[in-house]
C-alpha cells in the first residue's frame, strides 16, 4: 500500500465509498469508533469464539435516553429478539450483543439464558432489565452457553469505556473486518454525533436481515422521532439488500439517542430534516458495507426498477436473488439475458413482455428485445461490469413506483464458507 | 468397478435408481434409446457447439398420431416457444431441437429463424408447419445462427433412424451426459412402449424449468387423453423440482402417441391408469435424473411439507432454494436451523412457528424447538445426510395438504458452471 508514487500525507479513506451514497454537507466523518456523548462501550473474549472478542455491552449514561428497534420479521425468531421485543423499546439504556451463538430454536432454556442476560447487566447497570435490549448471532439450533455469556457481559460491564473499537468486534461473525462510523452532524440547534456499528455478511436479504446495528446519537430526540426516522432509514437501507435472499431470524436495529449533547432535535423542523439526512446516509453506507463484504463476495450490483407499484417490488428481488444473475456478476459477465429472464419469472402470467433494459447507462434490451450494440458499446459495458459497483436499471409496465435492491455475486467462498460452516 | 468380488454377470444399472421412484410391476426396461414403433429420430452435428451434436429431430410416421405439450411460464419466452405454442400442439407430427442457442430476446429476427426451421422440417416430412414442435436450449440474448441450423435440420431428416441415441444427445448443454429411458408397459389391451429423452442441469425450478422432454408411445390415445396424462404427470415430475430457483425462458414437453402399436388406451379404464402409471414412474425419474445433475450437485434432497394448503407450497420451495440449505446438504451437515429459518421466513408474519422437522427419520426439532439427541442418534442422523438422496420432512401448521420439491446442492461446481459460462 505504500510506494514512491503514494503522496506523502494521503487523507484517510472516506466511509461514503459507495458511489450510491453521498456525504450530505453538513456531516463530516470523526474516527470511526468515537462514540457521542453519553455513551460509553466494551467488547470482550468470553470464549464463545475460539478466538478474539464474542460478547459486547453498549450503555448510555442518560436517564433520558430514548430509542427504538426493529426485529426481523422471520416467524421464526430468536431468544434474544422475542425476549427485547417485549421490552421498553422507547427507553433501552444499554445492549448486550454476542456473536458465535445466535440462541434460537433453544427452547425454554435458551429464552431462560437471554433473560438471565438481561438482568445481570440490569442489575449491574443499574437499570430496569426491560431496559436492556439484545441481540446474539451466529449458529443456529445450538445452545449458546450461558456461563461464558453472563461472565462475559459482567467483564464488559466492568470495563467499559468512551470508544466503540471492542463492541465493533465482539458482534462480528463471517464479516471480514468491523463496519463502524462516527459523524459529526452540524444541525441548525447545534452540533451532534451519530456513530454505528454493524455486522453482516450472510443469511442477508428481504427486509433487512443478520444483521445487527447499533446507532448511538447524543442528540434529544423524542421516542416517537427516533422511532419514526428508525423506520423511514431502515426502509432505505437494510431493507434493501440481499446477499442470499434469506431472512434471518435475528436482525435486530436498535437506536439510541442520549441527549447528552444538550441540541435538541424537534419533530417537524429543519434540524430533523438534517439529523434524517445524516442517519440515512450512515446507514445506506453501512448496508452497502453488508453487500459488500457479503459471503464471499467481490462486487455489488444495484437494480432499480421502475413501473406499476405491484411489480417493482418482486421483479427487483427477483434479479437480486438469482443465482444465474449473482454469478454472471462474479464473472463480470453483461449477461442481460439472465436479467430478462429473472424479471420474467417474477411477471409469469404477465404477457407481453415489455421490460426495458440498462446495464450501466447502455441500453441493451427494449420492449424485452435484444438491441444491437456497436463494437465498441460492447466493450465498454464489457469493462463497466468489471468494476466493484454495477448498476442495472429496469423498466417494467406501469408507472409510479420505483425501488432499488443492493446484492452481491455469488462465488466459491460463498460455497466454501457455507458447506464448511455451520450457521 | 470391476474387481474379483464383482459377480460375473452383474445386471446392469436399472433406470429406477431413486429411492423416491418405484419401477411399476408392469414395466420393464429396454434399451434405453430404443425407440416406440412409428418413430425416428436423429441428431446431428451442426456447428452451433463447438464439437458433439447440436441439432435434432424426432418424426411419427403415423398421419392419427396425437400429443400434448407444455410450456414455461416465465413472461418471457424464447421464440420457439411462442412459434409453437400457435400451432397443432394435439396432433404433432415431429419436433426440431437445438442446443447452444435459446433464441430467446432476439425480437423479429428469432421468430423468424423459428418459423424457418418449421417451415423446412415441414417440407421435408411432408406434414404441415404446425404440427410441428420447436425447443432450443442454450444462451438467452444471442442471435441462434439460422444458416447451421436449417442445414442441421436438413441433415437430421435424411438420416432419421429406428434409435433415439443422437437425439437424445443433440439436446444436452451442460448436462453431465443424456437422459432418456425406453420402457414396455403391459396392459390389460396389449404391450406398448414409452421411450423419453431429456435434458436439463441448470436454471431449473418452479413450474418445470430450461429442462426440455420428449416423450413417444405407439399407444393409441386421443388428444385429451395426452393432454390430461401429460398434465397430471408434469405436475408430479417437472413442477417438482429446483436445481437454482430459477425458471427457464424456454422449458417444454412434448408428448406424441403415434398408435403404431395397435393398442388403444380409453379414458378412465384400467388400460388409462396403468399406461399413467408408467409415464408417471418415467418422468419422475427423468425429474431427479435433472435434479441430480443440478449443475454441479453431488446430492439430491426431497423436501415433504404437510399442513394447510396455502402453506405447503411456499414453505417446501423456500426451503429447496435455500442457498444456506443447499451448502449445508452438500457438506453433509445434518443443519435444522437453516432448514427452520428457510421455513420461518416463508412463514413471516404467522407466529408462533408451531413448525415439526424430520430429516432421515429423525426427529430433531418440534414446534420449532430443537430436540436433544444422544450421540448416537446424532451419528446416524450425520451418516444419513452423507447418502446421495437426502429426506427432509416438515410438519406446518393446519392440515388437509402436502407437497414435495426435489432439489440439489449448491456446489463450487455451480459458481464456477455459472461465472464462465453464457446462457
Amino acid at each position: 500500500m505504500s510506494g514512491a508514487s503514494a503522496p506523502p500525507s494521503a487523507a484517510p479513506a472516506s466511509f461514503f465509498r459507495s458511489r450510491w451514497v453521498e456525504r450530505p454537507a453538513h456531516v463530516s466523518e470523526l474516527e470511526p469508533t468515537a462514540l457521542p456523548a453519553g455513551f460509553r462501550a466494551a467488547g470482550v473474549a468470553a470464549g464463545l469464539k475460539s478466538g478474539g472478542l464474542d460478547v459486547g455491552v453498549l450503555a448510555s449514561d442518560e436517564p433520558a435516553t430514548r430509542s427504538a428497534a426493529r426485529f426481523t420479521s422471520n416467524a421464526l425468531v430468536g431468544a434474544p429478539v422475542a425476549v427485547s421485543a417485549e421490552g421498553a423499546l422507547d427507553r433501552l439504556r444499554a445492549v448486550v450483543a454476542n456473536s458465535a451463538y445466535a440462541n434460537v430454536s433453544d427452547g425454554e432454556r435458551g429464552l431462560a439464558t437471554a433473560r438471565e442476560a438481561q438482568a445481570v447487566a440490569a442489575d449491574l447497570l443499574d437499570v430496569p432489565a426491560e431496559q436492556i435490549g439484545l441481540a446474539s448471532t451466529g449458529m443456529i439450533g445450538v445452545e449458546l452457553p450461558q456461563e461464558p455469556l453472563i461472565e462475559g457481559v459482567a467483564t464488559a460491564v466492568a470495563n467499559l469505556g468512551d470508544d466503540a473499537l471492542g463492541f465493533s468486534e465482539a458482534i462480528l461473525t463471517t464479516d471480514r473486518g468491523p463496519k463502524r462510523a462516527s459523524l459529526e452532524v452540524t444541525l441548525p440547534a447545534g452540533t451532534v454525533r451519530i456513530a454505528a456499528q454493524a455486522k453482516g455478511a450472510g443469511m442477508i436479504s428481504p427486509r433487512f436481515a443478520t444483521m445487527l446495528c447499533f446507532v448511538e446519537t447524543d442528540a434529544a430526540l423524542d421516542a416517537e422521532t427516533v422511532d419514526l426516522l428508525t423506520g423511514v432509514c431502515v426502509k432505505r437501507s437494510f431493507d434493501r439488500l440481499s446477499v442470499d435472499g434469506q431472512l434471518s431470524t435475528s436482525d435486530t436495529v436498535y437506536v439510541l439517542a442520549s441527549g447528552a449533547a444538550g441540541v435538541r432535535v424537534q419533530p417537524q423542523t429543519d434540524d430533523e430534516l438534517r439529523f434524517g439526512e445524516a442517519l440515512d446516509a450512515l446507514l445506506r453506507q453501512l448496508a452497502l458495507e453488508i453487500v459488500a463484504d457479503g459471503e464471499g463476495a467481490t462486487r455489488v450490483g444495484r437494480v432499480v426498477v421502475s413501473g406499476a407499484g405491484e411489480l417493482v417490488e418482486p421483479v427487483a428481488r427477483a434479479v437480486a436473488d438469482s443465482p444465474l444473475v449473482k454469478t454472471a456478476l462474479l464473472g463480470a459477465d453483461p449477461n442481460f439475458g439472465r436479467i430478462l429472464q429473472a424479471a420474467g419469472q417474477a411477471l409469469a402470467g404477465r404477457a407481453p413482455f415489455v421490460v426495458d433494459l440498462e446495464i450501466e447507462g447502455h441500453r441493451v434490451a427494449s420492449a424485452g428485445q435484444e438491441l444491437e450494440l456497436s463494437g465498441e458499446e460492447w466493450r465498454a459495458l464489457e469493462q463497466a461490469v468489471a468494476a466493484p459497483e454495477v448498476e442495472i436499471e429496469l423498466t417494467v409496465p406501469g408507472s409510479g413506483a420505483e425501488t432499488e435492491v443492493f446484492f452481491s455475486d455469488l462465488t466459491h467462498e460463498y460455497v466454501s464458507i457455507n458447506a464448511d460452516y455451520s450457521t
